[in-house]
């Protein structure tokens, strides 16, 4: 039965730990409350693949504007379930395979995933992997069908999986009547006030006390707060940019302003 | 003669029984009148190819909303009929196959069929077999063409055929010219009243019967009866996810009414 | 010589009988008069392939709505023709081919008959053997090359050929340059009148003369008469599934009122 | 030099002698002036050829209707000039070819051809040799790279090459900037006036003197004198069609008038 | 060094002088200013590239309408450069190719120039090259890139290249972003008065003086001299043409009308 | 530890210092003052990989106007970095690759870079590798998705790169949200005024300085000054070409005036 079945497999096999680790490098940095409601939010569908056995597949869509902290935040929920098998679809690991060998290379993982009683699959950079371009526009329609297809095909009796895909490009997805297949979405925001820029600063140590207030009121005077709208990526490499320069307060107070 | 032939063939071969139960996972629950008609319709149809020699070929195409319950009925449909070959034809076994290995394989199930007297092909989902994307809008039309002579080509002599397609793209196969190859079809709804959600929560046991009463008069007050058109399948999941929550009346409430 | 030559070739050969046979499965019904002149125009360009050492090459299209009878009266005229080289070129035996294959059999078929002191070829449903779709529109331009200019090749010295097509899209054909490419056309019609319908009724014995006269005039009462346009081929369905039905009548009336 | 090398190679070399017999099977009759006035121009361009050393290359492209004469006119040319290479590049050598195949085949017919000192090549029906279609459009822009560089490609020192290309598509051969690569071109008009129609039913004797006349007269009465067109290979399938019929007169006058 | 290096290659290396003569096979005929000046032009190039360290590869494109003389002045200044490599890239030879087989073989041109010290390549009809057709419009993209970089990229050390390249289709070319990728341009016109055209024929002794005054005089009374613009080739042509007609004056002067 | 891993390296290891020179061949002359400041912000890009632990990865795109210098100072740049890995992606080493060998030759130079604690790639004119052009526009899609994966996929652990690319299509990187996957970007404008023409003019030594005092005042007073937007590349390219005529001034007066 499924609890048996959950003790053969040793709890280590299928996790993509190294990978998934890497995606959250600069940590998961409370700026806002919506972070932990995120999380929080994951665990629920994490518990309900652990427990309901009339929804054996669960699959959840992180969608939100470049550099938002999407990647970050599923490749966490996907490490905190905890689950025999995590693994994680990135088109990082495919650059220069064809339509087939893609494919059958996210195929394998769901296959694969079938010989855990548990999985998760995090997918990531969706409309990278179809190979989306806006003009034409273009994009791989075989990877597109095989994700449509995989979303929904249940896991064999007594297997149970949950996953998690990102994109930047949610509109486009919904074109491709793929939305529809998720089962339910999330959406990660860019960081839009300075108090979550205050936070930022403060955990990365670029200014003394002092300088942060300064940098602050600086923003807060040339009215960014009510245009802000900066991607915690983003934010990372221009605190990593003003650091290198000679007056730090000036380069990160012009570098933001540029982008408002 | 038929009725010889019809004994040769083992009453088991090439019925893909495992497949077609995993399609009425949860059962057909009878939320509404249309349910128990369906059924019945399918019988007629099943009798018409066991009794008429004139029409050795019938075909019908289930059509409705994504998550309406169209493959289960089929299934149901098919498994009834006790033939001695039922098929399912699906877009998830064939994940990454190529158009020519595809039309090679539904071909096959036909070719199959003939050593048969009697036989029921369930083709599902066919928009994605065709790999369909409103986006340009693209389709494999090598499939589409195969389908289109499949379902016109009559068995050899003293064969009969079932054909049950399903799809939730109707007006597209209309535009594509596929459903005047069918002989019939059925529509197949979402659950578009209170009675119907009530009936099918009483089955999942999700409430106590006075938390039932209460969600659905809740429902009821804010209108929900008037704009409601959920597929079963998500009903189901929606009852699923409630099912984790701390409040789960309130769950469910607020998801079905996102919904409407 | 020719008469010589024509002795040569045993009358048996190369001649598609099962086939042909099993399109007209369900009989030619004189339901209407422009039936038998179908039927005798037919005799007309067999006897000028016979006959006029002037025009070897004849080409003849059989177009009308789906359904109508078109196949059946081409194969019917293919056989009565006697030649000893009869062939039906079908999209049925070519699923899953692609264009390189589809074009080799066909061009075969043709190479074929010169073998023969007179012959005809029936090619069957053109568009499908085109896999012409409406959307984009799509087909295959090697396919039409192929035929367009098989359709005008005349064939060696002391050899005939009679060439038989059928359509449902003519004025696809028109646009192609196809239709240039035949010496004549007839039109296969719909069933239009009440009296078509009698006398299929009466072939059919679907009804005992009481339920048929009443039937009819329950049609003609709802003035069915005026919008009737019904192929054959779908007559005959309807009037299988009535048999299946308790009340056949009902059935049979609400059917063709539903087509109307 | 030029007239030694002319003795070297035996006359009937290279010549696609059968194949362009076959094009003007029923004869060239000169039912109108144009006829002869082509022939004689024709004449020229094989002179100049023969005798200027300036211009080695010259091409000539015969364009018009439908049937209207355009590849028997060409085969008689070149048979006419009596070179010790013709040949006949033709659409119906090619079915099934693919693209390289068919430009491979076409390159060899030019590079045999500068083994003779004088040489004539036949391109017939260029339009299908590009597998043109209107609908898209669509073509071989491979072919047509081919036969555009192959159309100015001058033969090596001491050969000399004339080019005889017909076509029904002269609009779109110019749309492909394929008219400017030929030095000069023939219009192949249709038969408009029944002078023309008497001088090929004479030839033709499908009626005595009588019956000629009075079908004539039926035809000036009603008026198809302004608005016939007809191409010759037409009218002779028509003739041969009234052949076969009880009344030849009726049917040779319905058939012309419905073509007016 | 660089003179050193001169010595080394046989001066005869990799020079295609059989094809550049057969493009100048009608000789250079001085028929306007321009012609010398065009040629002076090539000059300044050739010693730009001969001295002028700082620019080892200087590129020109010769461009004009049809048959206006580019291919033979660009021949006539490569082989006036006597540098060791001049080679000739034509669509002429390459016929039938595929794209990578063209591009292998236009790679392969610059490849082996970097051998000499200096050369020149001419890169014949652009627009053929780039299988270049106005429906679509339809071209080789690999080939034109390929073209692209081959233009811009720098010969190694102490080797120097001038391109020639020519074209009538200059505003294709433009489109593709490929005149930028010239350093230079030259404009080859058509003859445009008749002055003009008295220098040809006097050159190809058509007429005797007499009646090429009497044809200059017919052609200035009726205007030709404001309409006139016919490319040097196709006047050779017409000549030629005219040389076989019973009246040459007649010919040729209604040609020449027909073509203003 | 990364220090140490510095050492094991040998500093010349996967230097392309020879395609790196050539690409600035003609040295970087200061003709402006934001020459100065393009490479001092360089140098800041170049410190921030070498010590933020925070940033292992950080893409610069050099864009501007063609010629205006971009690829000499994104070399420069990366060869002052003196990282162990300098690296050249070029369209010009690639010619005739098709896509999937261009991808594994640019994948390869990535995963090379990654056995270097600290490394530079410089990937020249981006349009050109995706093998742009404006009629269609065409692309290669895979060849953009294999960039806009490796621009954004972080080097292993202790691992560094500096990806600096260039391109004259700016906005056409931007509509394929190209743009977005770079952390910054530099302008390279082209020379706007007649200062910077005379620094390169004095550089060059194609006049004295009488000579070219009278050149810039003729430039002057024909307004020039107002309209000027010439490349360095091109500018070079005139003063070569001018340097070859007997009146250098007029040449070089009247070329820079034809560009303006
Ligand atoms: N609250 C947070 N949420 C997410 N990421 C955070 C947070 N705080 C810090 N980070 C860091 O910010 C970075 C977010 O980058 P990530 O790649 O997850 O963004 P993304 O939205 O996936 O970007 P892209 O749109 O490019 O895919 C990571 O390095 C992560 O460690
Ligand atoms: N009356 C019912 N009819 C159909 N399915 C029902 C019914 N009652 C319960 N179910 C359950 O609901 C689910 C219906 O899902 P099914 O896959 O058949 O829907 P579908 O319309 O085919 O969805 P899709 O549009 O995604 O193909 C099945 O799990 C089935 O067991
Ligand atoms: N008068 C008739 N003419 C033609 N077919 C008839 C007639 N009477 C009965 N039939 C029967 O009707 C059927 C006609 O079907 P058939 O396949 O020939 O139609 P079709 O026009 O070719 O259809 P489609 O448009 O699908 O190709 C056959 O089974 C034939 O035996
Ligand atoms: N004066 C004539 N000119 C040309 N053909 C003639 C003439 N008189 C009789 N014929 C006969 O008419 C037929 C003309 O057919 P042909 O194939 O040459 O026409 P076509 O214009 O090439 O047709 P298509 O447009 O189909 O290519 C031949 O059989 C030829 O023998
Ligand atoms: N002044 C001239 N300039 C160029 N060609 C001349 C001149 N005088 C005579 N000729 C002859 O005219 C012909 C010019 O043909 P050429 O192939 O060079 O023209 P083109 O412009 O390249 O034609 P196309 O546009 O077809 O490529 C050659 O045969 C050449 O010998
Ligand atoms: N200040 C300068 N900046 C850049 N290049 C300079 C400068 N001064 C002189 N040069 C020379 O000018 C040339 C610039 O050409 P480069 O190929 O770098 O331009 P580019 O902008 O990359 O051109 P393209 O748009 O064609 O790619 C080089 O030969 C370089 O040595
Ligand atoms: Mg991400
Ligand atoms: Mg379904
Ligand atoms: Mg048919
Ligand atoms: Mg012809
Ligand atoms: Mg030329
Ligand atoms: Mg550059």
């Amino acid at each position: 039965d499924f609890m048996a079945a959950l003790q053969e497999v040793p709890p280590a096999f299928g996790v993509s730990e190294t990978e998934l680790k890497q995606c959250v490098q600069n940590q998961v940095i409370p700026f806002a409350p919506h972070i932990e409601q995120i999380l929080a939010d994951g665990k629920l569908y994490v518990d309900q693949v652990r427990q309901s056995s009339r929804t054996p597949l669960v699959s959840v869509l992180l969608h939100g504007p470049a550099g938002s902290g999407k990647t970050a935040l599923a490749a966490t929920m996907a490490m905190e379930s905890e689950f025999p098998f995590i693994k994680l679809i990135s088109p990082e690991t495919m650059v220069g395979l064809n339509e087939t060998a893609k494919i059958a290379e996210i195929n394998k993982v769901f296959n694969d995933s079938y010989k855990s009683p548990m999985s998760v699959i995090v997918i990531d950079s969706i409309e990278r992997l179809l190979d989306w371009v806006p003009i034409g526009p273009r994009f791989s329609n075989a990877v597109l069908q095989a994700l449509l297809v995989l979303l929904k095909r249940k896991p064999p009796k007594d297997r149970r999986l949950l996953i998690l895909g990102t994109t930047t490009e949610r509109s486009i997805l919904e074109q491709m009547n793929m939305t529809d297949s998720f089962d339910s979405d999330i959406y990660v925001p860019t960081i839009t006030n300075l108090e979550g820029v205050d936070i930022v600063l403060q955990q990365l140590e670029l200014f003394t006390n002092q300088e942060r207030e300064r940098t602050l009121s600086i923003l807060a005077d040339s009215g960014a707060d009510k245009r802000l709208a900066i991607g915690i990526k983003k934010l990372l490499m221009v605190i990593e940019m003003a650091r290198q320069d000679a007056d730090k307060i000036e380069k990160f107070v012009n570098t933001i302003l540029a982008l408002t």
